[in-house]
C-alpha cells in the first residue's frame, strides 16, 4: 500500500515534543499520546521515538491519506493529456506518474502533511483537557490542535525527515560520485528535495560544463606567448567570453523548459505551493487580493479602473522602495567602500593592510545583516504577486548590496588606478578565498552548529546526573533534528540555503565575467571551483543538514536576470579594461564633452532594455480575466475530463487482455 | 433569420462569371443557373446580377449555414468561459459574441464562405456534362466544381463584397469624421475588416495620439530661441524623445492585449486562418510537418532528436537567407545609395541634379522590385511555422532594403560630410514630399486603375457596337469588381495593403526618431502627417478599395520588432549627432584604437539583445508537446463543456422567469 512500494512505510515528517519529567498516567489525557491518537485517526502512520533531550513522532501516509489531502486542497495535478486537473482519488490513472514512479512529488506531498497535521480540529462537542508535565491545556471546540501546542511550547517543531534508502542511493549516486566531474542524477534528485533544488544542481552542472570552454582559451592565453599577436588574441577572447556567455544565458532557458517538461510540474500552478511550513494555501498562481475579485464578479465597469490602480500602486511601491535601496548603497556603503579601497591602495605595510582588511571584514558583516533587514522589512510592504515573487525582489536589493560590496574595490583599482597588478593580485585572492573558504565554511559551520547542539544536549543531560554511557544517540530522528537547517545566512523568513548557494555563484560569475581581459586563466579558476562546488553542495544538503523544506517553483529565477545584468555589464567593462591596456601611454583623452554623450548613451540603451521589465506587456485585469476564465472552466469539466483519460486509459487495458 | 437583423440577406461574396454570347436553353446544361443551385443546395441566399462586361452571383448565407461550415471546419471559438472550443451548432449560447452582436467575425465568415465554396464535389454518382457558351465542360466524380471552373476560365474571381449598409456608416463615423483627430470607432472597424486592419488602425491613432508631446516639444525648440541654455535644451529633447518612444512601444504591447481581451480572437489559434482566399485550411496556430507528428505519435524516444534537428535546420535556413539579403544588400545597394548621396553632394547646378534625381527613383523602382521578388523566392525554402510568420521574415527582408534606401543618403549628409543644412534640407523634403506625395499616390493611383478599367469595359463594348446609352455601371457589384484589391507594392502573394501602410509608418518613425536632434519640428511635421493619414486610409479602404481579404492575426507582429530596432539605433545615430553638433571646431578627436573599442562593445550589446531571437527559449518538441496535449484535451472535453456553458446559462435564464 506504500507509495514507494518498497517495504515498510518511508517516515518524512518529524514532531518534536520534549521529553516529559513526568509520564502521565491517564494516556487518554497525555498529551503525547492523544496526539498520536489523533495523526492516527487522520490517517498517517505513526512511529514514537524517544531521544535524549526530547521525543518524537514521526509520520508517514499510505496514498489514501495523501490523495484524500490532496482532493481537499484542490491541488491541480498534470493529467496524461498534459493539462492541469484538481487531483481526485478515484482517478488516479490520469494523473503522469512522477519520475520515480509515485503519484505525488514530495513538493504535493509536504504540502498535504502539513495539511493534514494543521488541520487537526476539535470536531467534537465538548472541550477537551489534555496533560502534559502537569500542566493541563484546554483544547477548545474548534480550535486547531497543533497551533495550540505550538503556542504552550508543547510541539516544539516539525520538520521534514531524510529517507535513509535514498539518502544513501544519492550519496553513493550524485555526492561521492566525484569522477563524473560535472553529471548528476537530475531525476532523483528532483523526486528526493524537490524542483527548485533540482533545478539550482541542473544549473550548476550546465554552467561547469559550458565553463571548460573559456577556461581552456583561457588557460592558454596565459601560458602561451603570443608575441606581437597578443594585441589581437585579447579582443578576441573577450568577443569569444561575451558571445558564449550570452549563448549561456538562453540555452539555460532552453534546458530549464525542457527539464519542466520531464518533469509533471504545472508551469503555471505551483509557484507559491509548500514554501512556508505554516500553510500557504493560496493555490491558484496569481491571487489577486479577493475583495478585487469581488469587484470582478459584481461590477465589470469598474474592474478595469480597479485592478490598474491595483496594478500601478504595487508598481510604484516597487519602484520606492527599489529607489530607497539604491540610494541608500549609493549614499552609505559606496564611500565606505571606497575608502577602503583607497586606504589598501595607499597603505605600504603589509602588516596594517592586513588589520585593516579584518576590520573591513567585520563591519562588513554588519552592514549586510542591516541591509538585508531593511530590505526583507521594505518587501513586507510591498504587494507581490507570491512568495516566489516577493523572494525574486528580495534577491534583487540583497544582490545590490553584494554587487557593491564585492566589486567596487576592484573596479577602483581597475579603473580608477589603473593599476593591473594589484588587480589580478586582487582576483586571484577572491578568487582562492572564494573556492576554499566559502567551500571551507559552508560545510564546516553547520558541522560545528550541529556538534554544538549536540554538545549542549549532552550537557544539560550531565547536569541532571544521568549516567554517562547512555549518551549515544541512538535515534537518528534525535539527530537529525540536531542538524541545522537548510537556511540562507540573511533575511531566513523568505529564503532558503538556495540563496547563499546562488549568491555565491552570481558573485563569481561576475568576477570571471567583468574583468576577463584583465586575468583569463580566472575562467580555470571558477570551473575547477564549480566541479568542487557541485559535490560538496550535495554533500551538505545530503550529510550535513536537514532536509529542506521543498519548494516547487522551477525556475531560476531572479538569479536569471541578474547573471543577464553582469553580462551586460561586463561588455561595458571590459571593454574600459580594453581601453586602458591598449592605451598604456595615456595619449588616447576622451574629451568632457564626448565622456557625457557616450555615458547618456549608455544610459538610454540600459533604460531601453530594463523598461519592459518595469512595465509588463500585458495588463493586470487581462490578466486576471483570463486567469478566472481558465479556472472556471477546469472546474466545470474537470470530473468528467478525468473519468474519461482515465477510463480511456481503462478500455485500452482491455483491449491488451483480449488480445 | 439573418445574422445581422437588418431586414435583408448582407451579401459578403461576390462570384465573377464572363457574360455569355449564347444563352443556354436547358437550364440544367447551362454552367451559371448549375452554379447557382449548387450554390442554393449548400445553404446560400443566391443573388444573380448581370454586368455590362460580367456576370455575378453574390453571396449570402444564414447563421445555420455558417455554424454548419464553421462546425465542419472546427473552428475554434472563445467560450463564455474564456476557454476556445470548437463550434457546435447546437450550443450557440456558449459562445461569447462578437462586438456588433453577431455569432461570427468577419474572418470566420469568410473562411467559412471559401469553405462551402471550395468545398462543392460532384457526390452524385455520375460524370456531368456542363455547358457554357458553347463550350462542353466534364464534371468528374469527386472533384471540386470551382477548382474545375476556374481552371476553365469560367469562374474569374471569387472576392469579398462591401456591405454597403455598414461602408455608409463607417465612412461617416471614421472616414469623413476629420473633427475627431485620432479617435476612431476601432470596434466596428474591428468587426467589418476583421482585427488585423483594426490593430493597424488603432496602433496608427495611439501613435498619433502620443506623437503630440513631443511634437509640441519640438516646435517650441524650434520657434523659441534658447540663447545660451541650447546647449542643453537639445540633449533634454534627445533623451525626452527616447523615453518616450520606448514607453510608447511598451505601453502599445498593453493596448494590444486589452484589445485582444475585448475581442473575442482566440489568442493562440487564428494566426493562420482565413489570409488566403484558396482554403489555406490548417487549423492550429503551430503546425509542425504532418511527418513529424506521426513519428512524435509512435517513438517518444526519437521525437527529441528528430524535433530538433528540424528546429535547427529551420533556423540555419532562415540564418542563410537574411545573410545573403544582407550581404548583397551591402555589396550592391549600398555602393549605389552612397555613390547617388557623393553626386548629389558635389555636383553644382540645379538642373543636373533635378536630372539624378529622376535617374535615381528611376532606378530604385526596379531594385526594390527585384529585391522584393529575391526575397519571396528565399522565404518559400523556410519552414515558417505560418503565414505570419512568413509574412514577418519577408517584412524584416524587405524593411532592410527599404531601410538602406530612404536612410544611407542622410547617413552620408549627417554623419560623413556634417552638412546639417543639407540634412535639414533632405530631412524636410523627404517628410513633405511623404505627407503630400505619397498620400496622393496612395489614393490617385487604386482611382486611377479603376477608371482605366472602366473605361476598358466600356471600349469593349464600343467595339462590339451595343448602344451607347446602355454604359452606366447599373450594378453597384460590377463597379466593385472593377475596383482595385487592397495589394502590397511589393510581393503580392504573401501581403496585403498593409505591408505599404506600415512601411510608410516605420519609415516615418525612423527618419523623425534616427534624426531627432538634427531637426526637432519632424515630430510636428508627423504629427499632422498622421492625423491626415488616418483619414486617407479609411477613405481609401472605404470608397476607392475592393474590401480586403480578412486576416486572423491580432498583433503588429514584425513592426514592432521594427520600432523597436529603430528606437536602438536612434540612441546611437542621435549620440552621434550630438557629438557633431557640440564639436563645432572639430576639436574632439577619437583614436582609432578607441572608436574600434566603441564599435565592438555596441556590436556585442546588439547581439546580446538580438540573440533571444535566434534561439527561443523553448525548444520546438517542448511547444509540439504542449500544443498536442492541449487540443488533445479540449477534443476529449468540449461537447460536454459546451452543453455545462450553456445549460448553465439557460438554467439562469429559468431562474429568472420563475421569479
Amino acid at each position: 500500500m506504500n507509495e514507494h512500494g518498497n517495504g515498510g512505510p518511508v517516515f518524512e515528517i518529524g514532531v518534536v515534543i520534549p521529553r516529559r519529567a513526568v509520564q502521565e498516567k491517564d494516556e487518554s489525557c497525555d498529551c503525547a499520546c492523544f496526539l498520536v491518537k489523533e495523526f492516527e485517526k487522520v490517517g498517517f502512520i505513526v512511529e514514537r521515538v524517544v531521544g535524549i533531550a526530547d521525543e518524537f513522532i514521526k509520520l508517514a501516509a499510505p496514498l489514501e491519506t495523501f490523495g484524500r489531502a490532496a482532493a481537499e486542497l484542490q491541488i491541480k495535478k498534470r493529467t496524461l493529456i498534459g493539462m492541469d486537473l484538481q487531483f481526485e482519488v478515484e482517478e488516479v490513472e490520469a494523473f503522469v506518474k512522477q519520475p520515480d514512479g509515485s503519484v505525488f512529488s514530495w513538493c504535493e506531498r509536504f504540502q498535504c502533511y502539513c495539511h493534514l497535521i494543521y488541520g487537526i480540529v476539535n470536531n467534537s462537542k465538548s472541550v477537551k483537557t489534555l496533560k502534559f508535565d502537569g500542566k493541563e491545556i484546554r483544547w477548545e471546540i474548534g480550535e486547531h490542535l497543533l497551533q495550540k501546542l505550538e503556542s504552550e511550547n508543547i510541539v516544539k517543531q516539525v520538520f521534514p525527515l531524510h529517507d535513509e534508502k535514498k539518502r544513501k542511493k544519492l550519496l553513493r549516486s550524485w555526492a561521492l560520485h566525484w569522477w563524473d566531474l560535472t553529471s548528476q542524477p537530475i531525476d532523483e534528485i528532483y523526486s528526493y528535495y524537490g524542483a527548485k533544488i533540482a533545478i539550482y544542481f541542473a544549473f550548476l552542472g550546465m554552467f561547469t560544463r559550458w565553463l571548460l570552454f573559456p577556461a581552456a582559451f583561457g588557460l592558454t592565453l596565459q601560458l602561451i606567448d603570443f608575441g606581437s599577436l597578443r594585441l589581437v588574441v585579447l579582443p578576441a577572447f573577450f568577443i569569444m567570453v561575451i558571445l558564449w556567455a550570452i549563448m549561456f544565458s538562453q540555452f539555460w532557458k532552453r534546458k530549464n523548459s525542457a527539464l519542466l517538461a520531464r518533469w509533471p510540474i504545472s508551469s503555471a500552478v505551483g509557484a507559491d505551493q509548500g514554501y512556508k511550513i505554516l500553510g500557504s494555501r493560496q493555490a491558484s498562481s496569481w491571487q489577486p487580493p479577493m475583495e478585487l475579485l469581488k469587484v470582478f464578479e459584481s461590477d465589470r465597469a469598474k474592474e478595469k479602473e480597479i485592478f490598474q490602480r491595483h496594478e500601478w500602486l504595487g508598481r510604484l511601491m516597487r519602484f520606492r522602495n527599489d529607489a530607497i535601496i539604491i540610494f541608500s548603497i549609493i549614499c552609505l556603503q559606496l564611500p565606505f567602500e571606497l575608502a577602503y579601497a583607497h586606504l589598501y591602495e595607499v597603505l605600504g605595510s603589509d602588516i596594517i593592510k592586513f588589520g585593516l582588511t579584518a576590520v573591513y571584514l567585520f563591519a562588513i558583516q554588519y552592514i549586510t545583516k542591516i541591509g538585508g533587514k531593511v530590505s526583507v522589512k521594505l518587501i513586507m510592504n510591498e504587494n507581490n504577486e507570491n512568495t516566489e515573487k516577493r523572494a525574486d525582489s528580495l534577491i534583487y536589493k540583497v544582490f545590490g548590496l553584494y554587487f557593491m560590496q564585492t566589486y567596487i574595490g576592484i573596479f577602483y583599482h581597475a579603473l580608477l588606478h589603473r593599476n593591473f597588478s594589484t588587480l589580478r593580485q586582487v582576483l586571484i585572492q577572491r578568487l582562492l578565498l572564494s573556492e576554499v573558504l566559502e567551500n571551507l565554511l559552508e560545510n564546516s559551520l553547520p558541522y560545528l552548529k550541529y556538534s554544538y547542539k549536540k554538545y549542549r544536549v549532552r550537557h544539560k543531560k550531565n547536569e541532571k546526573g544521568e549516567v554517562r554511557e547512555k549518551f549515544q544517540f541512538t535515534s537518528r530522528v534525535e539527530k537529525e533534528y540536531l542538524k541545522p537547517s537548510y537556511s540562507a545566512s540573511i533575511g531566513e523568513e523568505l529564503e532558503d540555503g538556495l540563496f547563499d548557494d546562488f549568491l555565491e555563484l552570481a558573485l563569481q560569475f561576475g568576477m570571471i565575467m567583468m574583468f576577463a581581459c584583465a586575468f583569463p586563466p580566472a575562467f580555470a579558476f571558477a570551473a575547477v571551483n564549480n566541479v568542487m562546488e557541485i559535490r560538496t553542495d550535495a554533500l551538505k544538503l545530503l550529510a550535513i543538514l536537514r532536509r529542506p523544506v521543498p519548494r516547487a517553483a522551477a525556475t531560476v529565477g531572479a538569479w536569471l536576470n541578474i547573471f543577464q545584468f553582469l553580462i551586460l555589464m561586463s561588455i561595458c567593462t571590459n571593454c574600459a579594461l580594453l581601453v586602458w591596456l591598449y592605451d598604456e601611454e595615456g595619449k588616447w583623452k576622451i574629451e568632457p564633452g564626448l565622456a557625457a554623450i557616450l555615458i547618456m548613451e549608455h544610459v538610454l540603451l540600459l533604460i531601453k532594455f530594463g523598461f519592459s521589465r518595469f512595465v509588463p506587456e500585458e495588463p493586470a485585469w487581462v490578466r486576471a480575466n483570463r486567469a478566472k476564465h481558465t479556472t472556471q472552466a477546469q472546474d466545470i469539466c474537470y470530473k468528467k475530463l478525468l473519468r474519461s483519460i482515465s477510463g480511456g486509459d481503462k478500455t485500452l487495458e482491455e483491449d491488451k487482455k483480449l488480445e
